[in-house]
């Protein structure tokens, strides 16, 4: 038995998600489709964590035992082969048989995508949340944002319907980086606004919900340091909207020296 | 009766090309139903020109006479309100009555781009030609594509099936651009490569005959100076395979001082 551990792209765009569930084509689905045509066993995915409907990744990371003795380097384009179009296999590795991609992740690095240009961008349009008006404040939202940083309970930041009974995370990183090259000069364009979030992991929704109560600073609806104010809430319903699935994708997921960069 | 002046973007991955004909959904269709919708009036569109069947614009560029009174500026949003979000406006101007976008139009632009990556990017899938391998000599690439700028019969650029009596046409400016910022270090990866031509009118599958041709300069299989001989040959024989629509948008028509920038 071997274990296999790989880094997967994909256009959430048409799937319910990553993983597996009664209802609506999967990520995960196809995937175990891809390996069982490859070498006739069904394999048992373990993925960093899941996404939800309509998100997208940039790196996904998971692993899977098999028996097959296909190298390692081989893989993604055997099962790029089999996949559809929306997901691609980019990386491949044999790890040790214990390592376990949900378990052994350190830190993860979402990505939010705000088009604040008048306009949607159409061949951006299944990846951004589009914010054509008001006129946002990027300061306030960055000075926003970085009250979120450190070890809190983030409940006031997550679905209401998290099963987790801990809401205690770590927020490491928040930035925001503003890519005005897409602007039209003489306009009120203000760019694509990424919002990168990295942590040692996080709640359900809590991406989105950060970016909707977010908007609201950027738009004067609250001051920055409210941000503060509802995180230590501890109430969802403190918080702003969650904001539209389609904006988010899973950046990175770092594994320190487990894997290779 | 006023004209109106619109520039337009749309991802063709889903249309039959821009114009009417007799199968299929086309860009056009689209355009005359949300005018109609808009004034009770189906207009009579005249494009810059049109494209093909899965090729994109960035700014393709259409005038319409109507009777409506409703402001230019006003148009975009109320026309975007009622496309297909595959399909944008994004400026709008009132021009003279006799003001022609197909015979006013100066210099167009089209960029065709190469995904010389190994993987295919899951997210521009529908705007590249995926060509992982082999390895493409650019420089190469960009000696042979230099070959054609000027004034020449483009006969062995065009589609055997052209209907246009004069094959005549200049090609004002050609080049290639490597986005190397998509390489993953270590590997292969060329990068994202765009072919820029500028000229002041096109044949049909003129730029995908050209980038066909240079792809086999690229890989060897031609040398640079081959793109001359083929030229002057007036014989699409002579020439190497269309690529594919997908990877071909119009980038850019300019009117000079007709339309402002």
């Amino acid at each position: 038995m071997r274990n296999l551990c790989m880094t997967l792209a994909y256009d959430g765009t048409n799937y319910h998600g990553f993983q597996t569930q009664p209802a609506g084509k999967t990520v995960q689905d196809e995937l175990e489709a891809s390996i069982l045509a490859l070498t006739g066993d069904k394999p048992k995915i373990i993925a960093s964590g899941r996404t939800d409907s309509g998100v997208h990744a940039y790196a996904q990371v998971f692993n899977f035992h098999t028996s097959s003795l296909i190298p390692a380097d081989r893989w993604p384009l055997a099962l790029n082969a089999r996949l559809p179009q929306d997901i691609v296999v980019t990386r491949s590795w044999e790890v040790p048989l214990e390592f376990n991609s949900r378990h052994a992740a350190k830190r993860k690095t979402y990505r939010y995508t705000i088009n604040a240009n008048r306009y949607p961008d159409v061949f951006q349009r299944h990846m951004q949340f589009h914010h054509p008006a008001p006129q946002l404040n990027i300061e306030a939202m960055r000075e926003g944002l970085q009250q979120l940083v450190g070890t809190y309970d983030f409940t006031s930041f997550a679905s209401r319907y998290s099963q987790k009974t801990n809401h205690v995370r770590t927020l490491l990183e928040a930035r925001i980086e503003v890519d005005t090259t897409t602007c039209r000069p003489g306009t009120a364009d203000q760019g694509f606004i990424h919002i990168f979030l990295t942590g040692t992991g996080f709640l359900q929704h809590m991406v989105r919900i950060i970016t909707g109560t977010l908007l609201q600073v950027g738009e004067g609806k609250r001051a920055p340091e409210d941000m503060k104010t509802i995180l230590l809430a501890c109430d969802r319903a403190a918080a702003g909207p969650t904001a539209v699935g389609k904006g988010l994708a899973l950046w990175n997921v770092d594994y320190g020296e487990l894997l290779p960069e």
